[in-house]
């Protein structure tokens, strides 16, 4: 991967509330312009071609279902570490030589990982489309793993993770917050993995890996542009449809998180730190584990509670009371596994944690007890419908949503229908969503500077 | 299992300091009555007798080197399921006929699990031990696993979860604790499993387990009593001898746990609590994983701290200041991975938990400043000598030593140089000992009635 690509959660979960507040509507979509095309090349590879004629550029993406959190246990980081791996030498192409065929036509390119997927994308001009399908396709089975290039990019893994992670509190602490959120879900594992399990990934975890999960069955193609679809499939089908079927693999059923009866708390104190915050979380169904409506009930309340600058937290601590340097609430909806719903804050002034703590807390238990206005309700469905229109306006947008969609169990149907299922959640959908923040049960990491005491 | 066996982690970790408590000493089993006698059987099977004359039982138990740290990811309490499923019926004893086998000799009979291993034990006349091996090495490979016996154990496993652990406050914060304390290691998981994973245990995943794991060359046989070692082995020889090799098993290397960051705290509320307590716990090495020294200076750095009415914790908080109902701390060392080292309290009187959390947290901080002195090390010293005494009085208590050991990568010799190595230990290794113990690096339950608010 690249400096700037991002694997952290935060920019995870950022990315998935975006794709999910984006989806155009059937009726939005009335128009040609952005009718969606989606089928499967004979060796099981999906494509899905989103057409966006507004500027000669093509977002090209390849989405493999696989991510952190189908790790073998003891192998953590491994999915994080083909992230790194994709861009070495196949048996056709040299090391970088992909890098600079982008970078010569003035395009650009990068990867990402998840707990659910990895990604690879490239932005350039169409002409360059089918080129980047070549590279795309060659390094799907063609990479070359020995020692020598496992040793080298694990020594770069592991300084992304002591500069990434160990010498960031926040990174830190959302580690160890994540692992006790989750007791035996593996989302509880960062996505680049334990430093002491880095350190002995090797050859032959690696080529088990790719064997496995870098195959055209395991992957979603995403092309969103200025092509046509009739194109696009040949090209497909000339450059990833030459790749051979991988083996099949089971369903993606894993370990599934048991009843939460406590109150954890996950405190760290550092120097580093000035402004102390905190951040709870409940685990919450995700779309792809939800009843139906529920998920869309999740996010709106998210939205309503903590959503931006209208919302009741920050118009609350920030605005009114004043207490509050930052507020707010945010729903991971775009996951295969239950997912997590948090809210948090940090003082202004002389407000301590403690009074922000308790300020947010008395939110949550207002909108779990009373619900939300039928106007509330009514302009958090504006506003996610607003936001779709700014989406479009970003080509990549639009292919994160169908890839990470299709990446955790989702269907290019799902997203068409979301604004739909959206306009059909009721107050009543949204309060009981917020009977999953139960005061009591949920986790609470804090970050306070070194002077201060603990919670 | 019998419904006092015990699987319950607070069993264990006192089996496991009783077990280190009382190996005999080279000097002290000089008379050949403690003479043990070590041997594998051609299919692998390891033996271990320990004489004992002083009157006419013997104690015949199999260790399997399997427990609940040993499960795949979602296989949480197969593991326990055996303890279950080895009293059913085999192709050549029907359900109930080994037990009743056992009290019709006025024996005993009974088995227990935990993360490292599972053990099956009778105790009995020496003239029945062969017959005991007769069932025990038939029922190791004879299971008959179909739908029907699974689902009936199944429904008293999960009838056991509910009445052990889902209506006990003690249990449910027990393993939210060790769920937050090992974010990695496989001690997160419950012995008994996850409701939700036991649940959906089947025919299938029996099978493989009791395949895998369930062989004489992943067994350690220990027979207690008045016997001798060369009838002994005839015996072996001519019941579990006969039992075919399994397959060869990988060494048993799980995932470790990362460095420790934060502050973690975990709370239960509770109408059914009537005196809150705290447990504070750090994971350290255990006599599998330490340096040279460093568990037994563990050992006795718990002993000093908090190992009974001579303890530091408990003469200062019980005794001198009287704010506390109870207060010590233990070392759980007979583990095949890292372990946990903790301390505990409660209020007595008008006491807060806090002025007790604090007042042992004062006494952690000032060991690990100070260390101890050599009055204390030596008392300490003798304490564990002379519970050594009593431990031998109890033909049980040698078996289960020599059993927990081995099953947990230790030798014969281990067990029996153990009172030499602690003899050893100095103060500064018990000092250095200490620095595990790192304040702000813990982890920490609260059980508190329904009133109290929570740290």
């Amino acid at each position: 991967m690249k400096p700037d690509a991002h694997w952290l959660r935060r920019t995870v979960l950022t990315l998935a509330v975006v794709a999910i507040s984006v989806a155009p509507t059937a009726a939005e979509t009335a128009s040609s312009e952005w009718k969606v095309t989606d089928f499967l090349l004979s060796n099981g590879m999906e494509v899905v071609i989103i057409p966006d004629r507004r500027a000669p550029i093509v977002t090209h993406m390849v989405w493999y279902k696989v991510g952190s959190a189908d790790e073998l246990p003891g192998k953590s980081g491994i999915a994080h570490f083909f992230e790194h791996l994709m861009f070495k030498a196949t048996t056709s192409h040299a090391t970088g030589e992909f890098d600079r065929a982008v970078a010569a036509i003035g395009g650009s390119n990068n990867a990402f990982t998840s707990y659910d997927y990895t990604a690879f994308h490239e932005t350039v001009a169409p002409e360059a489309l089918e080129q980047m399908m070549g590279f795309e396709a060659d390094r799907m089975r063609n990479l070359i793993l020995n020692d020598e290039v496992i040793a080298t990019e694990r020594d770069v893994v592991l300084e992304e993770r002591r500069s990434r992670v160990d010498s960031n509190p926040d990174a830190l602490l959302e580690e160890e917050v994540s692992a006790t959120l989750y007791q035996n879900q593996p989302y509880r594992i960062p996505v680049i993995g334990w430093m002491q399990e880095i350190e002995k990934l090797n050859k032959t975890d690696a080529k088990l890996f790719y064997d496995r999960y870098y195959t055209p069955n395991n992957a979603v193609l995403v092309v969103a542009g200025d092509v046509e679809p009739d194109a696009v499939k040949a090209m497909a089908e000339r450059t990833y449809g030459k790749v051979a079927r991988g083996p099949d693999l089971p369903p993606r059923l894993r370990p599934v998180e048991p009843e939460q009866n406590t109150m954890r708390a996950v405190t760290l104190t550092d120097a580093r730190v000035n402004v102390p915050s905190f951040s709870t979380q409940w685990v919450v169904p995700s779309y792809n584990t939800a009843k139906p409506g529920e998920a869309e009930a999740l996010d709106l309340l998210a939205e309503i509670l903590g959503g931006g600058s209208r919302s009741r937290l920050y118009q609350e601590l920030v605005v009114k009371k004043g207490i509050a340097a930052s507020a707010g609430a945010s729903f991971a909806g775009t996951m295969l596994d239950d997912t997590s719903f948090s809210v948090y804050g940090a003082p202004r002034g002389d407000a301590s944690l403690d009074q922000v703590e308790e300020a947010v807390k008395a939110e949550v238990v207002r909108i779990a007890r009373d619900g939300v206005s039928a106007d509330e309700l009514e302009k958090a469905k504006n506003r996610f419908v607003r936001s779709m229109i700014f989406a479009r306006d970003r080509q990549s947008s639009m292919a994160n949503i169908y890839g990470s969609t299709l990446a955790t169990g989702g269907t290019v149907e799902d997203v068409e229908k979301w604004p739909e299922r959206i306009r059909k959640a009721t107050a009543e959908d949204v309060r009981a969503a917020a009977r999953y923040l139960v005061p009591d049960h949920a986790t609470t990491g804090y970050l306070l500077p070194e002077a201060q005491t603990g919670n």
